[in-house]
């Protein structure tokens, strides 16, 4: 773990070669900079020497090799708003970060093809307003995660998000990548342009794209981005189990309805806790506040905002038979088992208007409840999970990372780091069956409890096949004791999920030392690509476990 | 170009050291047998030195760790049935090729996931049978080629196929690889097993699995693959254009269907002249037999067999109600241009049972042919066409590749290299709009003309945004001249797709020297990994470019 000492600032003749590259504003080495750009929600330390703002890919290409020559580490993010898996840190201290957020335009949209080209710095936020404003008929994917997150950052993290794009990296097409020594590489193009670049994913002769994702062997500049043509109709549906008897039967259920196609998003479905996350902070209720929740507060609270043991969440989208016909496979396949609802785009209007009037009228609201059979908090929930699913991101369900913070969260602008939230991603992804799901979920909730933590697990649906089961562990930062079961109860779910024979599939900072124990030769395979594409190590050395 | 020169045969010490690992049978050495391993179809001649068969990926592994220290490339083949880009054929004469049809084992079949993993002798005819035996509810994606072909082979080569698992690459999931130094590593998965291995296609890290496509980077020598649950209902359809002014609103309407992902196959368009290359051969016909059809020929021959200018096919799969659907959203969108006909599982025993008695009674045969406004031959390859988009190969469509041969064509074990047919696929892809597609197919046919060819095009989706224009050169062989005119052809068809920037999907043996010309940091790119992975260059140097 790196250590808290103040590193040492950057060599001046360091510091004046980079800001003859990128001018003096867009170089930070003042010291509350540098804090604000080592901070992270999980327990690690590190502190970066400088943080540099090159403003395109020929100056990214140009630090990159200032950097080698001085033989310092160059740990590259697009925003980093990596949350809860190491955001800008780099392993060590003295590191040399690197943040796109100036490469932020939006360089073609191809309505007709349904693709776009942007740089590192474009936001689902940006990204989204840009589309709409101009009226383009596409929507972008989104993450329910902050919409100041890089939408090339996310593909390139392998992240997922809602719809059937929500395989973030699988719909990337095309890019422009700067090299450890400053070449620029058009994967998958030709330096003087190729009509397929951003139609054609596996271009021709080795597939190399692949390379450039949960990696450190290049720095992504450009990318062509696949999006989806604006469906006939739309409609998200939320679907509550309320006996957790069933959820072998729903599972196979949403198995059987992935594999035919007719669930083709990336299917939310989380536990109560995690409900209650984004519904309250542990400061506000009466709960105890020292340890995690009892059985019986968690079932008091489920009571209070009519919450479900599961709830799970998709979209559906076609023409207005396509979804008639979908919402009725649906409803054959799952309403035996919870409560389906489905919200169009006719609805949420009416929805939104309800909510609005509810939280004036303490009358109204009771009858609202009493209709929905959910509380209010829930039921505003609704639009939310509308809205992401057609591209629309927000900052709503972010707050769960404050869950155990002491002060009230922030209504806007939120953002854990900053705020020293404690919070770390563990996002184990497993074979999508009752034999491997279940009895790994219980087996983590053991251990969360052991180590005073309340199980958070949201499933998400990587393809038919696979399921992520992301789990966050949340803790007070202020306190030492919990900071530090933190870690090792996250130490303790690694070795369970190596011992199941799982793997990540997304890894924070602190599992990228032993992210290839059981896969020696994977290891010695990156190892050899990375001294041959960087002999010098000086991109972002054992990000991802790659080394030379 | 290589030499026709008897190339010496191997050294014995190293025929020896062959033998003691693979056995006796394995290794081939006999004049005959090396020129039936140096057999193609393309205007190409290099001569092996060897062929071995190893039976396992231990075999493989000491195979090549041999033949390194012998200084002696290895080419290796899956089962080498790639008729028109190279099959087993090295660039140069004196290789070692390596045929692993022996290690043809299906080593498991995942009902419940929908995956199979195995070895990359196991072909197309062979896995449908297992699987169809065995009564498995799981279909296999096969290719309008042979059934003998291998199905990781193809995979590897990125070819495509017909149904929604129609991206045969796509559709793979975790690889078994030997590199160059005969370490054994498992892509995407580890030592001792991972459960995700053939379920979570990016596993961890940098994304691999890519660099042992169109490539020479590594031998693959097992494979998970993804496989379609066998539908509720199933329906081909095909869709004849007739008045080719259409064609613009056709290509636009399919475009939308596929972004919508109404359209879900490997959609085929062909243009008449491949018909014809199905229904006939040029020495059956009245016809010029030393030059091209003319355009009233042509038109005389379609006219005969009831072929319309341009043909599509596919498939769609679902529930009832939701093949319903789609055959309603198919019709609207495509029956203002063309004649759409749907075939059904149940409707085939009865158009099989018309076929069969129409080929035996001449009046009952022209009340068919009146009744479908078609040829019976044309009607006669329906079936095939239903088959081929559930997985079940057929011989019937690589009888094209006789069309220019001088006797008449075998009706079964068809094999075009055997045979001596003169066969040459260019394979460009093309962003899927009418500006790009219709310009280029026209400029390519004036090529074929000039050079004394009929043009050959069959438009494969690659994806919604990407469309193959799959061209044949069908040549005889036996004429010096023509033979010439094809390479010709093929090195103006290279230059005329560079110029307009589109590049090859797949690409044959005789470009892979300038596969890279216009994007020489890609080229460097692959030459610094090759280095890295085979530094003695002993994995088919120069396959796909890739060279260090």
């Amino acid at each position: 773990m790196g250590t808290r000492v103040e590193t040492r600032p950057i060599d001046q003749a360091l510091a004046s070669e980079l800001q003859a590259i990128v001018g003096d504003d867009h170089l930070c080495t003042n010291s509350d900079d540098l804090d604000r750009y080592s901070r992270c929600t999980i327990p690690w330390q590190s502190r970066c020497a400088a943080v540099v703002f090159p403003g395109s890919a020929e100056e990214v290409a140009a630090v990159v090799k200032i950097a080698a020559r001085h033989r310092m580490p160059v740990w590259p993010s697009s925003k980093g708003r990596n949350w809860g898996y190491g955001t800008t840190l780099a392993i060590d201290d003295g590191a040399l970060v690197m943040i796109l957020e100036r490469m932020n335009r939006v360089l073609e949209v191809n309505e007709e093809l349904a693709y776009a080209v942007i740089e590192p710095g474009v936001t689902y936020e940006q990204f989204n307003a840009h589309l709409r404003s101009k009226g383009y008929p596409l929507w972008i994917d989104c993450t329910d995660g902050s919409g100041q997150g890089s939408v090339i950052g996310n593909a390139l993290e392998r992240g997922i998000g809602e719809t059937p794009y929500g395989d973030h990296f699988g719909n990337l097409c095309g890019l422009q990548v700067v090299l450890a020594d400053g070449e620029l590489v058009h994967i998958g193009g030709a330096v003087q342009g190729l009509k397929t670049w951003h139609t054609h994913k596996w271009g021709v002769g080795p597939y190399l794209e692949g390379l450039f994702t949960q990696s450190n062997l290049g720095i992504v500049t450009r990318a062509g981005i696949w999006l989806m043509p604006r469906p006939e109709c739309y409609n998200s549906f939320v679907y509550e189990i309320r006996d957790e008897r069933h959820l072998p039967k729903v599972l196979d259920a949403f198995r059987r309805l992935a594999l035919t196609g007719v669930v083709n998003t990336k299917l939310h479905m989380i536990n109560d806790f995690v409900s209650m996350t984004i519904l309250t902070q542990r400061v506000s209720e009466q709960v105890p506040q020292d340890g995690p929740l009892r059985d019986a507060d968690l079932a008091a609270l489920r009571k209070k905002y009519g919450v479900s043991p599961w709830n799970c969440a998709g979209g559906i989208y076609g023409t207005r038979g396509q979804v008639r016909l979908q919402r009725s496979l649906l409803r054959a396949a799952l309403a035996p088992y919870g409560r389906l609802i489905f919200i169009s785009d006719r609805l949420l209007p009416f929805l939104e208007g309800l909510i609005e009037r509810a939280w004036k009228s303490d009358f109204f609201r009771r009858l609202v409840e009493i209709g929905a059979r959910t509380s209010l908090p829930v039921l505003e929930s609704a639009p939310y999970v509308h809205k992401i699913l057609q591209g629309i991101p927000t900052e709503y369900f972010v707050k769960h990372a404050y869950y155990r913070y002491r002060r009230p969260r922030p209504a806007q602008d939120v953002q854990p780091a900053r705020d020293r939230c404690g919070l770390i991603w563990f996002a184990p992804i497993l074979p999508f069956t009752n034999d491997h799901v279940w009895p790994f979920l219980e087996a983590c909730k053991q251990r969360f409890a052991a180590h005073g933590f309340d199980f958070y697990v949201a499933m998400l649906l990587m393809n038919p096949r696979s399921v992520v089961c992301l789990m966050a562990v949340i803790y007070d930062r202020e306190d030492a004791d919990e900071t530090a079961h933190s870690q090792q109860l996250y130490d303790e779910l690694l070795a369970l999920m190596r011992e199941r024979q799982f793997q990540q599939y997304r890894a924070g900072l602190q599992s990228w030392g032993e992210l290839f124990k059981d896969a020696p030769e994977m290891q010695h395979l990156n190892a050899r690509i990375k001294a041959a594409l960087d002999p010098d190590n000086v991109l972002a050395p054992g990000h991802y476990g790659v080394d030379r």
